[in-house]
């Protein structure tokens, strides 16, 4: 029986070009994270199911990727890192440094329904500092999102500021009850996607009248900074970034439920499919298996997003080649020499590869250009050539002018 | 209903320290790939059960994890990497370069019975070179297995070498059936670990007369190397690999039932554990999807194993670190200060960071002692001083002394 070679809706296959870009913009984080002391951690694809279960709503029940293993057992698909890392905070107490700061880049599982953008497998980059209440953290994690961003390319973004207790001020006044509160917080959360008129409809739709509508939308667009907000703008400063790019947005909401701090999110011009990266402090959640109150506050990229709002700014350099050169031979019996070449190139860290096969220079030059390698070698009886693939020029020389041309 | 914090068995954590490690050994060995023209792949974790299903034989069939996914899919956790690139090839064989060579770098699953260094989840290192049948394939294969322990810091190792023909030959010869060769060669692999008589012992077992096994053992023994070894050792010695490194054994098995051609296995001295990488020719099995033969050569490293060597030889670097210096304040006005300093360091690309909280200068050196920071600074109201961890020297300096001491 033949079988069709296919994948799962929502899953994806990176082909090299796609898995270089990928890979070129984690280095890059890797390096900013790692220049402000977080550090890597790992965690299983498979948890017992109990761990996860309940985490995430109602929502997140039924997307989980759940089955019951070989032995019986419940297990759950990783679905994000965030419940993971709490489960390692709890496990491991005594043997990680506090405050915590750790970076987790790994794939999660959400059977999504499928649509632009949405897919069922998707890699997460997270950063966080778990066990401090400190502003300094807040604007730590802020400072490493903008420091990212400039590393990357982007220049002109913005990033959003609000406090989630703006909202819960609104209860203190009476203005709404408590259990009111995740409902104002879902519908104004889409108050840039919406506009104002179709959130009143939504806050409405909720069981307020039209005038307690109104009066929730205005009350919030009145709050003025929180003392969070401003320790937070008065340590970036020291930090030495640029006023400009902050903006305080009391409608901004963030969708999920454990905000209980600064949220934040980049805006960035030229890209309004949605945010790239956003955070926030959550002080309620790390602690559910320790059984303790631990805060946190961290952030993370929408990494996908990143890559589609890289590629329509232009920000991947042309260069995202693996062999910088190709070594060409003009007969098969110039193999062996293109070969010792090739190995000279690899002695001064230059990338490169010869043609496997016997093939004719034309089948060779088609091989480089498919693999978009961006120079050419060409080896024949008594002299080398250069060829440049994307200018289209070549030129004879010696072995160590090349060497010194593609250094 | 408190939850305990706990992973499935043979699923691991890796917190930073552990994390770091494997990221030091894979980031060389993906620059020693890319230097010859590998480029990187990824596929799904979950395939349709019919990609993975039947391909690893019962006991595969046993030990892959399989379950129902919310929309009634049968679907599958990858089992290895090589059923999936097989996938990839039938499904883009119009995009891919032919030869394609790829490495990819992804956790499997499988549900084995734990035991030291058996887990179900690993991570797998695999590099294959896919469309051609050229012993330069092979050769290639085994030289950058060689290159990428030599980047290690691997010293005193061999690559043991054999051709499956070897035992093929023995079906010519009238000694064996083609269908009794499985058994031989599972048989054989095992004698480095068990010895000569165990592996009379096994092969009598599989119903042969004690002189038939006696035969079977001695004629392989005899067997001189193949042709494809001789192609390879010509290349290998223009590519200037130490010949020493190489060593023909004609009772070298390798497990897997699928290779066709020549085999390989790395014996590393003083980790006599099994074998860290291997890998050879396999010419009938990427086909199984495109419906037409596609020849195969590649190899993978045993991670964890390959972790476990360096350990035992000593081969990670002291300074794995991740910030190179901690900027301590000696009292929370410092604070500022050494948020400032910390800035500075960083524009000169040394990682560093500052303790996040209001604290005594005795909890920020536990805290730079937890998470082995070499240096610290330690900014006074008027001086700085630079200490050493590790010599626990400290000195005064200026700034600029710092930076250039540290740099």
């Amino acid at each position: 029986m033949k079988i069709e070679p296919r994948t799962l809706k929502g899953f994806r296959d990176f082909l090299p070009k796609e898995a270089k870009k990928r890979a070129y913009v984690l280095a890059i984080l890797k390096k900013v994270f790692e220049s402000y002391g977080f550090e890597p951690l790992e965690t299983p694809a498979l948890e017992y199911e109990e761990i996860l279960a309940g985490k995430y709503g109602d929502e997140g029940d039924k997307l989980m990727y759940r089955f019951t293993d070989n032995g019986g057992r419940k297990v759950a698909l990783r679905y994000d890192q965030t419940v993971p890392l709490a489960r390692v905070v709890a496990q491991f107490q005594n043997e990680l440094p506090m405050p915590f700061k750790r970076y987790q880049i790994q794939n999660v599982w959400r059977a999504e329904n499928t649509q632009r953008g949405r897919y069922r497998e998707f890699l997460q980059v997270d950063a966080d500092i778990v066990g401090t209440y400190s502003p300094l953290a807040d604007a730590e994690v802020v400072a490493i999102t903008i420091k990212s961003l400039q590393a990357l390319g982007f220049k002109n973004f913005k990033i959003l500021i609000n406090d989630r207790s703006v909202f819960a001020k609104l209860v203190d006044e009476g203005i709404l009850k408590e259990d009111e509160m995740p409902k104002i917080i879902r519908a104004i959360d889409k108050i840039k996607k919406i506009g104002d008129e179709k959130v009143l409809e939504e806050i409405i739709s909720e069981g307020f009248t039209k005038e307690k509508a109104k009066e929730i939308l205005t009350k919030i667009k009145e709050q003025e900074k929180t003392d969070a907000i401003k320790d937070v703008a008065i340590y970036l400063e020291t930090l030495n970034l640029n006023k400009d790019i902050f903006q305080f947005e009391p409608t901004l909401a963030r969708g999920l439920d454990y905000y209980t701090g600064l949220i934040f999110e980049v805006e960035v011009e030229g890209y309004d499919i949605g945010s790239v990266a956003g955070g926030g402090r959550y002080d309620n959640l790390i602690g559910m298996f320790a059984g303790r109150d631990i805060p946190a506050v961290g952030f993370a990229f929408g990494f996908d997003r990143l890559i589609e709002a890289m590629e329509t700014l232009n920000l991947f350099p042309d260069d995202l080649y693996t062999s910088k050169v190709f070594v060409a031979f003009a007969n098969p019996e110039l193999q062996e020499k293109a070969l010792k070449i090739a190995d000279q190139l690899r002695s001064k860290k230059i990338n490169c590869e010869v043609f496997l096969e016997d093939a004719s220079l034309e089948k060779q030059l088609k091989y480089a250009d498919k693999k978009q390698i961006p120079f050419v070698v060409i080896v024949e009886e008594n002299k080398l050539g250069l060829k440049n693939m994307e200018k289209r020029t070549q030129e004879e020389l010696t072995l160590e002018q090349i060497l010194k041309n593609l250094y």
